[in-house]
């Protein structure tokens, strides 16, 4: 039997609220056997919506799917220090706080990230040997795909915060994927005679000493070329890289669209290449890699996106049970103990 | 008449050389009738290039095309200082040349970017009130294009050297596209408390209360949304954000290309869809694109990618064209005079 796992839900996180949430649990206990889920927010209207979905009651029932009340929530635009301050049982804050009783494996909010990323580091602490969390997803790339961090948790970062980051990223891509020796690039760029910063520079040195497999810097188009399967880099470059990205992907989509719609011959073409355009689609779609992880923290924190919807969040769901069934917290920390040890070794 | 203009080729810089600088410089001649142009490289080389083309002949005659000749050539993996200490007669530096002596108004090279920089500087001095050259590209939006700087060519940024490359780009998307008050934004990051660093909000500050029309902080995907007209950001970014870009495109062409090929009935469906495919394939064509400018400097330098082939660095002779006719330098000189005389002001 597989091991029973529960993830605690901020159903009023994220731009749609249980509206996405619950019919996004209902269709993730269907598929999970082992899981269980604890729906975090005003109780009433969690209720409310439960009653729409047939399928909700049976999973009451058998206790898979639990209500948490919490009576606040936190916006959206809400500084981080405010939600921190002042709302101390928004749906975000008590999701968390299950995860530091161990009533929950993990987490997963949709909600605002910086007061997500700040209540979570409030609340669970980080791992020691880690300064600061960083946030990690999973890109598509040509061959596979890859692991980025950080997105955007630290603007400026020090060598050794990418280093840290190195190897949260390098033990993430070992555990979900079973990698045995991640290879780990650091985002850098090649148009400089002495390549990059001073700190990229010096985070190179860090880890060409360490035991990560670390394979040297790439560059943006490196990422997607599938060169290394965890890319580091400061949370202002990975924000802005991830962005454009998405920006980039958007515009394409858009275009390929318009092109197809131009005049009738063109709609008809579009419907003889219906199915290939639909494979495509869902080759890039990416509702499939929501769920960004908050690394470095003492317990599982899933990032969905904000606009994500049923599919996404279910994909968000997802990798937060892949990084429980593989500890991934408790392995980040194991492996940053032994750098220590090595480091300290004379 | 239009006024004729001439521009010098680093004929022997990028991947290819003459086998793409000839044949885009006899096609530029072909449409430009008051272009001419001067071909400078390896004398012999070039003379032979030129004898496998049967127009060349007549622009020979006709004086629009010159050859220079120049001993050296510029490896496209040397040291900026050691191109700048030992190639004093290198393709590169010999067309940059023309330029400071007033033979040329403007240079164009697909030669080593960090070379080209430190050589242009070096040769044509910056204009006073810059402090560092930056790189500048178009780059396609969902409604146009927009303007990217600085893409590389200074890692480490201060908020004065944003401010400056916001003023250099407004001049350019004044200049080129005839944009009357081009709106200038910050490439920033939305996640953070206080967004971005320290420096991009104090580049805000200064952009605040200069005569730019600054809009604010936009981010990755305001990019290709087309909420700027000029986007500013330090060179270890915009390199990132466009390597990123150019990967991400390149993923894609990739998938939808390999989702055609995969059956015969896909690929049937590829020949009905071929006139809609090919058109989409112009409109995000990236050759389009090709030729960065060097802004700052004292003279126009355009940056063709290394990787160009024919119909790309014909684009790049293009931009040049246009930065000349437009008197870009000379502009972007008045409009930091005017600044530095308003910031003067009691």
């Amino acid at each position: 039997m597989t091991r029973a796992l529960t993830i605690a839900l901020d159903a009023m996180g994220g731009d749609h609220g249980p509206s996405v949430v619950v019919p996004a649990a209902l269709n993730s206990l269907a598929s999970h056997e082992a899981l269980h889920l604890i729906l975090v927010g005003d109780e009433e209207i969690l209720r409310t919506a439960l009653q729409s979905h047939k399928t909700a009651g049976r999973y009451v029932a058998s206790e898979r799917l639990l209500i948490q009340h919490a009576s606040q929530q936190v916006e959206m635009d809400e500084l981080p220090s405010q939600a921190l301050r002042n709302k101390k049982d928004s749906s975000m804050r008590v999701a968390l706080n299950l995860v530091k009783e161990a009533r929950a494996h993990a987490c997963v909010s949709a909600g605002n990230t910086g007061a997500l990323m700040a209540t979570a580091r409030y609340v669970l602490k980080m791992l020691p040997g880690v300064d600061r969390p960083a946030i990690i997803t999973a890109l598509p790339t040509m061959t596979g795909h890859t692991h980025m961090l950080d997105l955007g948790a630290n603007s400026d970062c020090s060598a050794e915060h990418l280093y840290q980051f190195a190897v949260m990223g390098s033990v993430l891509a070992n555990a979900v994927d079973g990698t045995v020796r991640p290879r780990v690039g650091l985002l850098n760029i090649g148009a400089e005679e002495i390549k990059g910063s001073e700190r990229v520079r010096e985070a190179a040195r860090l880890l060409a000493e360490s035991s990560i497999h670390y394979i040297g810097f790439i560059e943006g188009d490196g990422i997607y070329a599938g060169e290394a399967d965890v890319v580091v880099c400061d949370g202002f470059t990975g924000n802005v890289a991830l962005k454009c990205s998405e920006g980039v992907a958007h515009m394409l989509r858009h275009f390929l669209k318009q092109e197809f719609k131009r005049t009738l011959l063109t709609r008809l073409s579009a419907l003889v290449a219906a199915p290939v355009l639909k494979a495509f689609r869902n080759k890039v779609d990416p509702r499939r890699y929501n769920g960004a992880s908050l690394l470095g923290l003492q317990g599982s924190v899933i990032k969905s996106h904000g606009g994500a919807d049923v599919f996404a969040f279910g994909c968000a769901i997802r990798e937060a049970m892949l990084e429980v069934a593989q500890d991934v917290p408790q392995r980040i920390g194991r492996q940053l103990e032994s750098h220590l040890v090595e480091n300290s070794t004379p």
